[in-house]
């Protein structure tokens, strides 16, 4: 595909978020809950976070996307992940997966294996080390960001990794950082945009997973929805470091929040810096 | 009564939460649970959540108010939700409830039951698709916003619903939207503030809940409590999206609590559109 | 020591937490959760909160300090504090404890006194009403906030009170109040900074004990540590209020995380007022 193509397709899927307003179902954590319901309501969809056993399916049912998040996992709240995951399956609605600091410890390492094995998911979105940790390579995770030796091995590996991933899970997975690496197994798209200040608020991974799962909600094509998403975000963040980045991480926080709920395909065509590996 | 004592009432009721500073004992979502106790202490009251079983009944004795929300229930919270409904009751402590998304799920259609069975409610507070569930009525309930066609019944089958509810339960019952509709059962007030931006950050509604119960924790007459909650936030948000609407919803979030903590007997004197149907 | 040194001490501990980025594990309530890992990134510490009890030992071993805070506690989360405390404590990680609600029900009188008797706390930190509980005085606990009778003992019993805890418990105690009083038994430091309108919003307490986790992730001086934590958000604190405190409690929010992100060495060590009582 060309990258002008690509490129308006994605603004294409921005405005489908917005007109369509997809019910993005979450079973998320705690911590950064409520940004990814304003990130979700921001670019034009609509939240809902359920955890129960008793009502996953019936939520995921009549949602149009599926987001799961191990960030603050419990055994209550990982067997609906893994309920809702299938429903979702059965009923062909897409699942995003964000595997919260895997690699951490066995729990969360057991769960997303439970998550892979058992659920087919859309698209896979996790740091450096929680991805290199899927792949079955050496991850130095560090509580839930990225390590630093994780990130040395850098654009090549992680090309190759998402590539791998891709392929195996049949899914899109994309790999967040300096350079956002994504694949679907045929295609390494690399994103340039995004600011450092983003890793000094919490939630600006879960916020990007939620707002690939809003345009997955209303896009047929994953890779365009997952490069929209991340797009969002980071491009989100550009514009916030921009007007806030100096003032502190409060304002930075809320400026993000604002520059997603402004954004729109023209200002997301004009910023992406967006090429093919 | 006429318009203007009720409106000059209202106020009163405000300044009452500024002096006495009810306790507010919530057992709500972890979704908007931040922005509720924000919401909460920023109009005067004082918030506490708590939702174990153990200690929820000893909680709720030491406040002046209970909120029940059911945004993201589950087996161990429905539970807490019934015992320290029961016991707010046995202490005549009024409690609010916020059907969070009832008419979703069958989870929430019998938690909903339940409550409205075994707990006497003081106010009820939700939307159009949350008490026409509750009523009986169809409802198109899609997660936890009102859907279109709830809303185009209008303001007739609306007022004929908060009146039957508001009857048979002996409650308050609060539909909140456009315009919102409240009725104890004998009278029918119609308040016109807002802004559409309120539906566009998440727990607009669940905050809205906090304030009557805050106002609930300070009054006896209910009607004037849930009025003057409901007021407080959709003045709060008329004069937060003057400020920072076109800033984007970070900023207008913030601006929302902004609001409530500088809103006063006057402001709200001022600004109210009250009417009685 | 001498109060210059001291001083300087706690400058030269807040560059060792920019510096070393120390991972804080939490095990916290849901309400301030969000604003108490956004506090941890702005001082420059890593945090993550994790509370299943099958990965809460693997979370505190890679971790440099431990935060236990029952602000919502439950059958749940209680067992798993219980047992990451004694993993800590095996591998000699501080633990700082925040009492949330202490006196206000059996359940988290229990909880207290179980995580007294089974874990060896670093840094004990809480308001007047829970420390008095604590120490076995009458406490009038109303809720989460200190009760103005606890107040009016004033300095004179709240410096007995720390100082025996300290001692009994062989750790640092903290009373957060308009004077903060510390103690490590022998010592009894008297901290001047902050503003009434820090408890105008919800978690600020919480955010207090994050920050003094992060302080003694990176420093072994836990009376040092204490008192920076402290201070970097009582100083936080009075930014805020002078650039937003006027404008509202969200704006005013919003400064307290800008400020806490910009604190350095130099202004912690300009606007420190403490003395040795």
């Amino acid at each position: 595909m060309e990258k002008k193509e690509f490129i308006e397709q994605m603004g294409r899927a921005l405005e489908a978020v917005r007109s369509k307003k997809p019910l993005i179902h979450h079973i998320t954590n705690y911590v950064t809950v409520n940004d990814c319901a304003n990130a979700t309501l921001a670019i034009g969809a609509s939240p809902i976070m359920a955890d129960d056993i008793g009502e996953v399916e019936a939520i995921t049912s009549i949602s149009s996307a599926l987001v799961l998040n191990i960030g603050t996992l419990n055994g209550r709240t990982i067997e609906s992940m893994l309920v809702a995951g299938k429903k979702a399956n059965e009923m062909n609605i897409p699942v995003v997966f964000d595997p919260v600091g895997a690699g951490a410890s066995d729990l969360r390492n057991k769960t997303t294996q439970s998550i892979l094995n058992e659920v087919k998911i859309s698209v896979l979105r996790g740091n450096m080390s929680e991805i290199r940790f899927i792949a079955g390579l050496d991850a130095a995770t560090k509580g839930v960001d990225a390590s630093e030796s994780d990130l040395e091995g850098g654009l090549k590996i992680g090309c190759r990794v998402a590539e791998t991933i891709s392929k195996n899970l049949g899914c899109v997975t994309a790999i967040t950082g300096a350079t956002d690496i994504l694949s679907d197994g045929q295609h390494i798209i690399l994103l340039g945009n995004g600011t450092k200040l983003l890793s000094r608020v919490t939630g600006t991974g879960c916020m990007c997973t939620s707002l690939v799962a809003s345009f997955c909600g209303a896009s047929k094509d994953h890779l365009i929805a997952a490069a929209g998403g991340i797009l969002s975000m980071s491009i989100a963040g550009e514009i916030a470091a921009e007007k806030a980045g100096k003032i502190g991480n409060g304002s930075f926080h809320m400026a993000i929040i604002d520059a997603i709920s402004k954004m729109d395909a023209k200002i997301l065509i004009e910023k992406a810096k967006i090429h093919e590996a």
